[in-house]
């Protein structure tokens, strides 16, 4: 076992730190977040900090880092009220990780990086045609943290599309089933395999695997 | 594909809706939080919703629930500013699964969950001894979330425990190889298989993979 001491942390150099702190997180989330401005320039861009807020009602939030290629984002958000975020599979992470790059403005990601837009149900933002597990959020909060300038953007879900099969009787979404992969650090991707579900906990009672039935 | 609508959701019913709300955040991280009161009693707890908030300073967060029995993990901490993250792996997921149990705040889960208590170099809170990733966290700011009553944890990275050979020379350390698992949902667990790293992407630019050598 190695130990990284606080003073180590501080003396380190940065883009070594940025990559060891985004790492030990553990595994995140990664989606593509769209976005459309209001002269109907569309915008894509790949976010590993989502985080569940809560389900009733049904919020999302992830963390906007300051000076990034981001921007382009959360301005699209704060103008228009309305995003999408699209779950990332195997077979377009290569285009997915490419939105990241700093592309100017004017620039949609969509055409850049081979990813297609497409809308559902006049809902404004676009999702990513690609996805097989599409969210429609509707901007409600966005919360400044002082301490290093990062913002939390909350949003509340107000469509879920999602594969035929993948939805269990008890409402769990089986995203493995559905082909969704995950992240770590900054640029690492990660296919899934189920160990189990478990059963709720209780005190004094052992732990069982509980693995509910899909609906049809 | 299925689709469900706002109107669904709001009219879903409570168990299901948290099932599948918690279930397309993504992969989340689990880890086993540890702390301990003023009067000696340890308390480890896991949780499912830790995000990057930034590297310099070192930050993580993660989300507090209301009412629920994470709360003897937030009075800990807020009464002693310490506590530990510590990575969960396969070998004891079943532990770690039952510190969700609703235990009496004068049970130390580590002994009703079949975990060990460990202590590092002086640092107040107790490490879980069966994790290899171990994180020692001093507290920082309590950002409450109205919207839901939630709140925001945010803690710095001042100590970090990790296995020989899983940090490469860019500071990415492989949690994979270390043998961390994922979850999605409330209670589902999984191993990982890597795809790739992928180099910084750039506009215009064909992204590359990027595998960096590892530290011994």
């Amino acid at each position: 076992m190695k130990l990284i001491s606080h003073e180590d942390l501080q003396n380190m150099e940065q883009r070594f730190r940025a990559n060891l702190i985004n790492s030990i997180t553990g595994f995140k989330s990664i989606a593509l977040i769209g976005t459309q401005n209001k002269t109907g320039i569309t915008n894509v861009a790949i976010f590993n900090s989502l985080v569940h807020i809560g389900a009733n009602p049904a919020l999302i939030g992830f963390i906007m880092r300051p000076h990034t290629v981001e921007r382009h984002t959360l301005a699209n958000i704060l103008d228009t009220n309305y995003y999408t975020i699209n779950h990332i599979k195997k077979s377009f992470f290569k285009q997915a990780h490419q939105t990241s790059a700093g592309f100017d403005k004017t620039v949609s990601e969509f055409k850049a990086c081979g990813l297609t837009a497409e809308y559902n149900n006049d809902f404004f933002a676009p999702f990513v045609k690609e996805s097989d597990i599409q969210l429609g959020v509707a901007f409600k909060e966005k919360i400044d943290i002082a301490i290093n300038g990062t913002s939390l953007i909350i949003g509340e879900i107000v469509s879920i599309k999602y594969p035929d099969n993948c939805l269990q009787t008890d409402g769990y979404l089986d995203i493995e089933k559905a082909g969704t992969i995950a992240c770590t650090g900054l640029d690492a991707y990660h296919t899934t395999t189920n160990i189990s579900r478990l059963a709720y906990a209780k005190p004094n009672i052992e732990t069982n695997t509980n693995i509910p039935k899909y609906i049809d």
